[in-house]
């Protein structure tokens, strides 16, 4: 047992399958839950996945020395500034947030020498929404970026804060936020536009034409809005070079169909080809 | 048993399927198969996707009331038009091909009084190739489209190829050759484009940064880039236009983006969201 109590704040899908991942691993003896809806909250501990829930954030950080921060990304920062000083000394942030850049710094001030924030971003999720798609093994396997702000100087939050995600059966990399953000506007957010993009310049009478192909291309068409507005807003600049990269690829598909340039068109798939080979099934 | 002996031409992962799927449920007493790679045959023939196997195709076609042709799309015609001289008078032929525009007119002249041809596209398959990927169940539930040109003179054979795809598990849907194209280029073509495109301009030291999402988004970048670039030839003018449809969405994603436009993206989102989630999961 790693912890005598943890909080999460923010009982979603990412927020429940911490609380699943903690309580089922015997990461922490309980699991406050905290969230403004307070039915969210009512389900989390239904399905175990918090021992006891709250809508007040100062009670909920109150004798917890690691605090998992798992609301949408434009509101991270609030809340470990709002849960600051009510926090005990010592205590522990991270968070689970798709954007790096800029976290840390809004909340530096407020840390001061008495508390620590290593911010994380586990790379899973699911295209659902809500603790009830919450599950224990969400973590498993996956990889959780850290983007340590000062890890010389936080070395001791950072070595507990590894613990943490790897104990919840992650692994681990380390890198800049700068270098995360960029990278995962590649990976993760370019896709998400693209799979919107493909599922809403199709027309719904045309869904009967569609095969498996259609359907796992857009499966992350269904994700939530208004989280993956946040999300694009955080990280807009690294954003908008990824889409240009896409873009300036597929006008060349575009220039080789009109040349009717069939190599070009095979050379062109094939290097596709080798990259999504690579990544394997 | 609906057939003494059916031909299939092309024995990969479509015609292999055929033979598989005519096997299991008894549609006809002898499946022979034809394909230009001996080695192909026999790996047919091992996996009990066809009863003999011949690299002549003349020899191939001859005892069989229905060739189911399942090679390139750019070799469909071809292929018909060598095996009518062959075929036996009352010879019915169908395809399994995703671009039917031009090509029963490539062929109509050849057909007569004596021979009919009824376009098919089976909308099945997968990323991989070959007969060791076929399935017996690859048109079970999926549907198949017929594109005949004259139905009512083809009625008898348009009764029997309706039967076979039927036989297959597969559900029926008939529509003109160019509605056909002009809806696949946007249900299957574009995104396999897409798909190539997105895992094209990601570098592979980025791939340890990807989770599901691209994970699913990218799976038939993996496709043959031989098929799909003839595919693509093929279909040109319906695919250059989806492909517009779909860049003019993405530019108004970027719009929303530059502008900073919360609810803009939101709503823009919520329209993929929309798409997506009629269709199931």
């Amino acid at each position: 047992m790693q912890f005598e109590q943890i909080t999460i704040v923010g009982v979603g899908l990412i927020g429940g399958s911490v609380g699943l991942a903690v309580k089922s691993r015997h990461i922490a003896k309980r699991v406050v839950g905290v969230d403004r809806d307070a039915a969210k909250l009512g389900r989390a501990a239904a399905l175990g996945a918090i021992d006891l829930g709250t809508t007040d954030l100062d009670e909920g950080v109150t004798g917890s020395l690691l605090v998992v921060v798992c609301t949408p990304v434009d509101t991270i920062a609030e809340v470990i500034l709002h849960a600051i000083p009510h926090a005990q000394e010592g205590t522990i942030f991270t968070d689970a947030g798709s954007v790096k850049g800029g976290l840390y710094e809004a909340v530096q001030h407020a840390l001061g020498e008495r508390f620590a924030f290593i911010p994380a971003h586990p790379l899973a999720g699911a295209e659902t929404s809500g603790p009830e798609h919450a599950r224990a093994d969400m973590f498993e396997h996956r990889v959780t970026v850290l983007t340590p702000h000062e890890p010389e100087r936080d070395i001791d939050a950072l070595t507990r804060v590894e613990e943490f995600w790897r104990s919840l059966g992650s692994r681990l990399v380390r890198m800049s936020a700068a270098d995360h953000d960029r990278d995962l506007a590649i990976t993760s957010h370019l896709p998400h536009a693209v799979a919107s993009a493909v599922a809403g310049s199709t027309s719904l009478e045309l869904l009967s034409l569609t095969a498996s192909g259609f359907k796992d291309l857009t499966r992350i068409a269904a994700s939530n809005p208004e989280l993956w507005a946040a999300i694009f807003q955080a990280n807009r600049d690294p954003v908008l070079s990824a889409l240009s990269a896409f873009t300036d690829r597929l006008s060349e598909f575009r220039r080789l169909l009109e040349a009717g340039d069939r190599a070009g068109l095979v050379k062109w798939f094939m290097e596709g080809k080798q990259v999504r080979d690579a990544l394997g099934t």
